[in-house]
């Protein structure tokens, strides 16, 4: 096995509702600033996506988004499925590519296009990542899914309501820097406790919000890197559980990060005391609270406390979703695990303007897929 | 990188009108083969998987298939998606995350599930694979597709309708000793001729068959291998071309192929003529005639007449397809690649019975997605 890959290239479109750009737009736009700032062209693609096949009748996506992007020459393209952690399981098939020496260099691209449907199309959509015999067919929603998770957990753990709150008011406090963020806006605890219930103890303002976007990475072999900044793919990990939520032991905890933080961790050769910036998939507020216990940066219950006492902050103990995370930077639901590794490998270039955290040398980003049944973790780490 | 990856185990479900086994049956059935055969756990998963989505409401597919069938520990799991070339492309990944050193074992697992459909929502699905809004928009169909590529070959090199016949006719007498096939039925030129016209001039038995199957592969690094006769993945190479046909330059050949060829036969470091048995996907007769040529077996105009002269017989030049291919063995659209590359691989280790063809030490899979816009090759070598 060959040396870890090093980023050469990223791009980000804003998030929203891009009603006059096609996913070929989007996906247009990601990679040309991420193929132009790596003056290289990629010799092979990996799309991150869920919903394009039942949403736009379009598969092979690929290659068709690379036809219809007219981006840069074609190259292999494939689409790499594993519900809401996509995006972190595309950029896995860009880390083998180029760690096997298969390519020399790799793009992988998260793009997602949700807001041309109406929110029932969408709901069933995003549905089709729980289990579609045990969970969808019943009426399960990821809203009602995570709902269990958030009344077990603040009854296990004693944490109180506004703590959770707490946790959306940073987001979005925080991406009120960020350009491509979709909610640019504060606001407080009592909006949050005041929004309205979606799935009991589950508000509005709990929610990440449904939008379009694309985030891009263009990998390459260290000896064929440019650039004053190395960032390397430290290590990556990926931890599975059940599929369904029926069949957990616990619903207080996401075993499948705690076993992919261990993978990826192991891999990188770092502990979770070594993080400077972590990017989590807080797509409703339990799971950054949630997410900080099972990666280890606090013990079991302590997640929401972690986030009360101001140590997520960017000048906090460890700042965690610095550009406003899921909740309030937006949650394309195949382009989220991209977006939060090009976010990390901002922070790590120094280049992540009014959003910089202090002394970014270590990174993680966190993506998890279905209601905690697949976690991928990948670190990055400035090498000069 | 390090060295090539070897298969331990290999497994293949009958292909037809699986009425009573849902996909993760066939997931099971397939992976259980495998796993017995190597007697080695895999480490990750990657499933071959086109319509999941679109035909049963199931994203998520790769762990919601483990899952469900609960043929082995649970492991991270990834759909990987190009058409009808995704067994293929979950190839490349598994030959990837093996070769990396990033898993120690991997299963490729290609399946998908049609009967239960009616046909006219088959064919919608499978025109996922086109371009939706430039060729799918407007009816096109693959069927019709392929009758442009069919029309465009007879006129160009003034082939003969029944030498085309003759290749349906090849494949159905192959098929009638694989216990693995779904049309198990010799016919005649006359048949072929006689049946009814699909989209002029592709007539029904110019056509594979819709059906269900699962085919499996576990790939680990030679270190870990067991076994008397190890046969290696030892190259796989991937081409590409514009997703529509009307971006093509010409209807009579498909370069995507001999772009696959290249890279595949390059990094296997052989020629094509070093090979002794070859599968090449023909889901229409025509498809075979432009594989041979496309991947260098004969010049360029020159597939059908090879087949004509008896060359591709299991006692012929170059064996193709002993098997009986898509054509009669069955075309189960993400698992065909997978069917694919067991069948070299069985044919490599002497274990295909009434099938085998002699000396068979090299040989090679293909596998196309959408109007030959994306193909997948990849070679088998046996070690010792």
């Amino acid at each position: 096995m060959s040396d870890n890959p090093v980023v050469v290239g990223t791009g980000l479109t804003k998030i929203g509702r891009r009603w006059e750009d096609s996913l070929s737009d989007l996906f247009a736009e990601a990679s040309r600033q991420a193929i132009e700032e790596a003056g290289i062209q990629p010799q092979v693609v990996f799309v991150g996506n869920m919903v394009a096949g039942e949403l736009d009748g379009q598969e092979h996506l690929g290659l068709a988004l690379e036809d219809g992007a007219g981006a840069f020459p074609l190259v292999p393209a494939f689409k790499v499925e594993s519900a809401c952690s996509s995006g972190g399981s595309a950029l896995l098939a860009g880390y083998m590519a180029v760690k096997s020496g298969v390519y020399d260099s790799a793009l992988v691209v998260g793009v997602e296009k949700l807001s041309e449907e109406p929110s029932d199309s969408i709901t069933t959509a995003l549905a089709e990542a729980a289990d579609a015999d045990f969970e969808s067919y019943y009426g399960a929603s990821f809203t009602s899914l995570n709902a269990l998770l958030m009344r077990s957990y603040m009854k296990d753990y004693n944490v109180p309501r506004d703590w959770l709150s707490e946790i959306a008011v940073m987001m979005h406090k925080n991406a009120v820097d960020n350009p491509y963020a979709q909610l640019r806006k504060a606001i407080t605890v009592e909006d949050v406790n005041r929004s309205r219930v979606i799935a009991d103890p589950i508000r509005l303002l709990d929610c990440s919000p449904t939008g379009d976007g694309a985030a891009a990475i263009l990998l390459t072999r260290p000896e064929l890197a440019k650039g004053d900044v190395q960032v390397e793919l430290a290590g990556m990990g990926v931890g599975v559980d059940t599929i369904g939520v029926n069949g957990r032991v616990s619903l207080s905890d996401v075993p499948a990060t705690a076993r992919a933080a261990k993978a990826a961790f192991s891999a990188a050769k770092i502990e979770p005391k070594d993080l400077n910036v972590l990017e989590v998939h807080d797509a409703f507020t339990i799971m950054a609270a949630l997410a900080l216990e099972d990666i280890g940066v606090v013990g079991k219950g302590e997640g929401a406390k972690f986030f009360h006492e101001g140590n997520a902050e960017r000048d906090g103990k460890l700042p965690v979703n610095p550009e406003g995370g899921l909740k309030a930077r937006g949650h394309p639901v195949g382009a989220t695990g991209v977006y939060g590794a090009v976010e990390v490998v901002r922070q790590l270039q120094g280049k992540a303007g009014k959003m910089q955290v202090p002394r970014a040398e270590i990174g993680a980003f966190h993506n998890l897929g279905g209601s905690g049944s697949h976690a991928v973790i990948g670190v990055f780490k400035r090498k000069r």
